[in-house]
């Protein structure tokens, strides 16, 4: 990626009259400078970022997440296609993914993924950042969602794999949830993991065409009442179920009328600024804890250190916390 | 507290024999030791939990959440007369509650909850700490665990009131965790708020006497169902629900008979042997960052910076990256 940097090094003038335009190619570099890990890309990314933040917020930013299977890049497709087509939005779909083998050399995957959605002019889509932790590719995501916003997007949709800690990274970054579940034996556990379906603002069972309808609706129920049980939102707003099919191209009008009511609803309660700015703090809080905790663990003294003494705290020959301190004066020593 | 501690000041070895001979005093005044935060206090503190080291880990380790008004010292109380009499278990009961205003001289009010069972010999109280963070209550209690055992105690009830992260917290020092519930309207939402149902090994639907009786067993057919949605856990086990009663003392037999089977079952399998590992590398990590976040944020410059520079994020007028980036180099500039 830094290639691309590196044969066409631009200006702070040009990546933000580019990006300002709605220049993909620009915006593309610009997005790969900010995930760079090289101070120097860094530094100019976060000119860029502060000099576009005045035109970004203006979006409805919605997160899709769901397991393997689900189906999520079809839906995503249809019903990314649904919103440039018929309610002509502009659509960034970002991507998540801090586990998956898939992101390396993932934009030819993205794109076969979704093959007419990235073909569409009024569509871009950016595949997850390859470095490795959670911390650092939400980060990443987070400065990609105000470049994109900046570039004209008016809809950004994060999606993400619905297997671990990332769905509490995306649910601090947007304003509508979206779970997408599979109806069938023993998959009604999907969404419950980790407390993911009590992030959803709305639960999608997916593939409810042909012979799944009967499961699907039967699925629909169970949720119904499971939803229940938890307890209701801060905006008042109360989580819906619904099927849909992207093969039959069934009930995704209803999944964007739903998120639009619901961005009335935040919107005019005065709670989407609330949440907005309450997540702007905790981006900055977070990623001072990122940086304190790169900061540890990549000095090369504590890396070290740190698998002798786990093995010593797990045989039982020291404490944890002397461990902790052992290792916290190290670093301290070596840093000042 | 500090007083007690200056009145008598004990020597390293008249700590360390004190309590591994159950000194209930010196026990005491060591875990007013490991909750100061001076220094030196710390210092002694971590040599004698070393010290203390080969003598723990023998006990059962038992998490216990519920809502206020579940009726948790009453069970404890009638849990705790239980094991002592019954069982000739001794019985430590420790405090995880960041956010009490109870906790204020609570000694007087934790004697007061559990009147009968603070005067039991072979039980031992323990008030949570008065200082304010959930990273460094959490970070007590995990040493406190480790001197009570030290000091005999083979049964460790940590309560926590079930209302936010604490649980969590708890979940990663305990090997069952129990959670008490409700019955009643409205009321079956509380144990599905944070995925604190999801950890529990047993839920006890409480106050099932008199008049409650059917709605008790009514709520316990549908967490019954509820559970079903969970994910297995990984020793096999599956969550019980039961009801209870602490005035009739019932139910509580089998919720013992039902922690002790558990207990055998991940023993047996290796996996609590492995779970302790597991739980004690998370305390070095967790203590490590509890450490370099209080040690960022105590810093007076960035205490002043904070503030600031959080107001002109939720303005807009700089992004929390950037913000972040200046605290980050303030801090380092400082400290090196």
């Amino acid at each position: 990626m830094s290639k691309i940097i590196r044969k066409n090094e631009l200006s702070f003038k040009e990546y933000t009259e580019g990006i300002l335009c709605g220049n993909r190619s620009v915006l593309s570099q610009a997005i790969t400078l900010a995930e760079s890990t090289l101070p120097k890309h860094n530094e100019l990314a976060q000119k860029i970022i502060n000099h576009c933040l005045p035109y970004t917020g203006k979006s409805i930013r919605i997160g899709i997440t769901g397991i393997p299977g689900v189906g999520k890049s079809t839906f995503i497709e249809t019903f990314g296609l649904y919103l440039t087509e018929e309610v002509k939005r502009t659509v960034a779909v970002l991507a998540i993914d801090p586990t998956s083998e898939r992101s390396k050399g993932s934009i030819l995957g993205d794109k076969v993924r979704m093959e007419k959605l990235s073909l569409d002019e009024n569509a871009y889509i950016r595949p997850s950042p390859t470095s490795g932790s959670l911390g650092g590719v939400a980060q990443s995501t987070r400065e990609t969602i105000l470049l994109c916003e900046a570039a004209g997007f008016n809809t950004i949709i994060v999606e993400t794999v619905g297997v671990g800690q990332s769905e509490i990274a995306v649910d601090s970054m947007v304003d509508f949830f979206l779970l997408l579940l599979l109806a069938g034996a023993g998959d009604e556990i999907q969404g419950m993991k980790r407390g993911i379906m009590e992030m959803a603002d709305t639960v999608a069972i997916t593939k409810a065409d042909g012979e799944n309808i009967t499961s699907a609706e039967r699925a629909k129920r169970e949720f119904e009442n499971a939803i229940q049980l938890f307890p209701p939102k801060q905006s008042g707003w109360v989580p819906k179920v619904t099927t849909c099919s992207s093969f039959a191209n069934k009930g995704i009008k209803e999944i964007w009328d739903t998120i639009s009511k619901h961005q009335s609803l935040i919107e005019q309660s005065g709670l989407l600024q609330k949440k907005r700015q309450e997540q702007t703090k905790r981006w900055m809080h977070e990623a001072i804890l990122y940086a304190l905790k790169r900061n540890f663990y990549s000095n090369e003294d504590i890396n070290k250190a740190v698998q002798e003494l786990e093995e010593k705290v797990t045989d039982g020959k020291i404490s944890p916390f002397t461990a902790a301190n052992e290792l916290l004066s190290t670093y301290f020593k070596n840093i000042s």
